[in-house]
């Protein structure tokens, strides 16, 4: 037995090595890789990956991992081992599901998917990406079959995200967000602030959004020995090791803010990365966050309850204005704080307003189950998409570009990852709302800028757990119930009534 | 066969995957890992150090290599695969002869020495490296014993950098280039222009530095999607993959020339990488240079040959002028092309000039055989090290860190590393030499700024050739005779005689 301990801890420490290079070999490539080293790059990423799953699928492993897990053996373990070994057990077991030459086939169709994939977005054609599609959702079906999980299909695709959601817990809370923000949404459209508002059509330069990213860098408790800032087409957060976080951010978008409030997401990515247990846990399985919603909850927080709440600004207001050299003299903290909080319905995901986000997501939800369940036929596709879209947001895309070809995860096969995007964002409310409940002096330490009671609350309810609970265990523990998207409606009509004064 | 054949060049293909790896492993940690990243860092590069250990000494591999070997079989197989096999035979051979514990053993000293060396280097004081020194050289002692080469142990230390190099061979080539160069340095000093000489006092910021590099850059035939220059505390080249080259500078360093020179030093190592054999030879063991000392031949080349050629200067000194807003309007070609080619002894290795270099690498070159042949007691190193410093450059080191501390090589165990700096440095001036004889125009083309000639040159009769051939046999190909330094001794007599008016 303690040879089987010894075993899989000595596993589990070099998956963490092998999944931290990983994660710098993605980093570079996103980052700072020559155009023409992606040949070599791949071949390097897929050297580390087969390395990993030949690891966590190895009989040795599963052996003795069964010889931990037999009850005379498991009753003596100390309790730290009986959590891991659990934990690893049901991983590997879940890992063991899927055969190899499935994981190959699977690599292949999306090696081949995303290039068809921009090619298609670029083009603005749908038929380009169709075919490649299609094989994507043959392989998601045939994935489901292996995990097989009770219920809807679907599920099984959940799991791999968000451990323990189901279609019909979602379909409920989602049945409900969707009605409730399309209301929010008619109200505040038929408000005088909103028939009046304009952009506050101001503008940084890279090198001014450049100090306004350090700014709030420093200000949310990131030390530059720990954690990077660099610049890529799409912000991430990624870890190498325990103390070597990486972030992005991107200076060219349209939006003067973006880099701002994309920095201060992947901001609370890395404090969550930070927060991971390490002394017992470190380099085990435990020292992970239990699900993509959870780690999107963090960053959504300090987003949008942090840096888009009114008294964040009385703070960073004077210093925006101080970084763009006065241009903003005409106008002033108020309107300000309407403009970072505009409601603006648009076809993009990715440029959409807190309001509206999460219909988005709605969306994607409904078609991917409606894919893997046969309900819809691929080629009605961009048809059914432009018709949600205009029931919900009276949008219509110009073109596929701006519908159903805007997002890559398809065409790397993340069908059931969508969902997390919301799960994070009602999550994340759920948090906040807690947070103010327990110390009402929250407002003004945001007010002076001074994060370090939030930073240390997220620390003790949430980053400290790691895996010792699944997400929705960790959120019932800190705020008394589940995914709830009441919470987040209520704080949005809140926000966003005042603000458009409805 | 056939199966022999399929697994030695799989084998080949993922050691070449797992070398980039560790390759972008260490770029990352000189540029731009953050400093907490260290320890994380360590254990990624050593588990694929592991990795690549383990699949050179699997007695798989060997199998398949003796396999392939028997002269039945051997003859049976095609020319390239002959090449393959031969030299993967040697390689592999040469590295099974080292028990795996004494690598690991010797992974231990050194990770220590490092930092002993760091913290001696920073008080100037010997004593704290001296005893990790001891235990370096003892594991120098017994490694030599494994590899067991005929003649002097440092036989085989020499041989694992210089193929095929021997003490005697050095010996010879060194005695006759020490006597020489100390005799054109006292002729030199002796001249009226020495005596007058005085440093050109000009500073270049931090970004002209980087906009003179660029340039140099672009006019040695790099390119940004192959290429990469990022800044470094000591500049180096790494191979990430084919076509993924890194090179790295350091702009804060007092003699405002040294990026430049460093960014051609470095550029010449990137055009041999990049001219690595690929056709057929592509992720086999030919596909690298068969020698340090070949590799520095090209840096070297670049560096010296041309950077610092008086033709060179005709295209950049007008460059420099305007990049520097006319600060140089006091100076004039002349002077400056004396400037770069200032002879001015120093203790310090990395900051000779191109005379006085190889006198540098002749002391270590001593220091390391009477090391390894126990005829200096290590506590003496520093005095031995003063006196011949004295001996050659009449001057005195003003303290260990300026003197036997001064370099970090020692402390990673390199023993016979030291000489390939000077068999670079030989090399290079005999390419030169042939290729001046094969082509006159080449004064006019450096003048013109236009090295696709000679770029193509070094392509064809060293950089195509890979590992087919050893470093020797190359040089042979082309100069019609291995290493001589009266080669050397001649071009440095000519330039630098003319320069002082000797």
């Amino acid at each position: 037995m303690r040879e089987s301990l010894s075993f899989i801890y000595k596993e589990q420490k070099e998956l963490s090595t092998l999944c931290g290079i990983s994660a710098l070999l993605g980093w570079d490539q996103m980052t700072y890789m020559p155009a023409m080293g992606a040949q070599a790059r791949s071949e390097q990423s897929a050297i580390i990956s087969k390395l990993v799953h030949e690891k966590i699928i190895s009989d040795e492993f599963w052996k003795h991992l069964e010889n931990l897990s037999k009850p005379i053996n498991f009753n003596t373990l100390a309790n730290k081992d009986k959590i891991v070994v659990n934990r690893l057990k049901k991983d590997v077991e879940k890992a063991r599901k899927v055969p190899t030459d499935f994981v190959e086939r699977a690599s292949k169709v999306t090696t081949l998917a995303y290039p068809a994939w921009q090619e298609a977005r670029e083009k603005s054609n749908f038929l380009i990406f169709s075919t490649h599609l299609k094989k994507i959702i043959d392989l998601e079906k045939e994935y489901c079959e292996y995990i097989n999980l009770p219920g809807p299909k679907y599920n099984s695709l959940l799991d791999d995200y968000e451990e323990g959601m189901t279609v019909e817990k979602l379909n409920r809370e989602f049945c409900y967000l969707e009605s409730q923000l399309v209301d929010i949404l008619e109200k505040i459209k038929s408000s005088e602030i909103y028939k009046k508002q304009k952009s506050i059509d101001k503008k940084f330069n890279a090198e001014d959004q450049k100090k306004l990213c350090d700014v709030v860098f420093n200000k949310l408790l990131l030390t530059k020995d720990k954690v990077r800032l660099d610049v890529s087409t799409h912000p991430f957060t990624t870890s190498i090791g325990y103390d070597d976080v990486r972030i992005t951010t991107n200076f060219e978008r349209e939006n003067p803010l973006f880099s701002f409030f994309s920095t201060v997401h992947e901001a609370g990515h890395a404090l969550y990365e930070l927060g991971m247990p390490r002394d017992e846990f470190k380099d085990t399985v435990i020292s992970d966050s239990p699900s993509l919603g959870l780690q999107e909850s963090q960053s959504r927080f300090w987003e949008n309850m942090i840096a888009r709440n009114k008294y964040f600004w009385k703070f960073f207001y004077p210093i925006f204005i101080k970084t763009s050299s006065n241009k903003f003299i005409d106008s002033d903290i108020h309107s300000w704080y309407r403009y970072v909080n505009q409601v603006k319905p648009s076809p993009i995901r990715v440029e959409a307003d807190e309001l509206t986000y999460c219909l988005h997501i709605i969306l994607r939800f409904e078609l991917e189950n409606k894919l893997i369940d046969d309900k819809i036929n691929i080629n009605e596709l961009p048809e059914v998409w432009n018709e949600k879209i205009k029931e919900m947001l009276d949008i219509t895309p110009k073109n596929d570009a701006e519908g159903v070809l805007q997002d890559m995860h398809w065409s790397g096969g993340s069908f059931g990852y969508f969902p997390t995007y919301s799960i994070g964002t009602i999550y994340a409310s759920q948090l906040f709302k807690k947070l103010i409940e327990e110390n009402e002096n929250i407002f003004y330490e945001i007010e002076k800028a001074d994060f370090s009671y939030i930073l240390s609350w997220l620390r003790q309810h949430v980053h400290n757990f790691g895996r010792i609970m699944t997400a929705d265990e960790i959120i019932k523990k800190v705020c008394g119930e589940g995914l709830n998207s009441k919470v987040f409606v209520n704080y949005i009509k809140n926000k966003y009534f005042e603000l458009y004064e409805v």
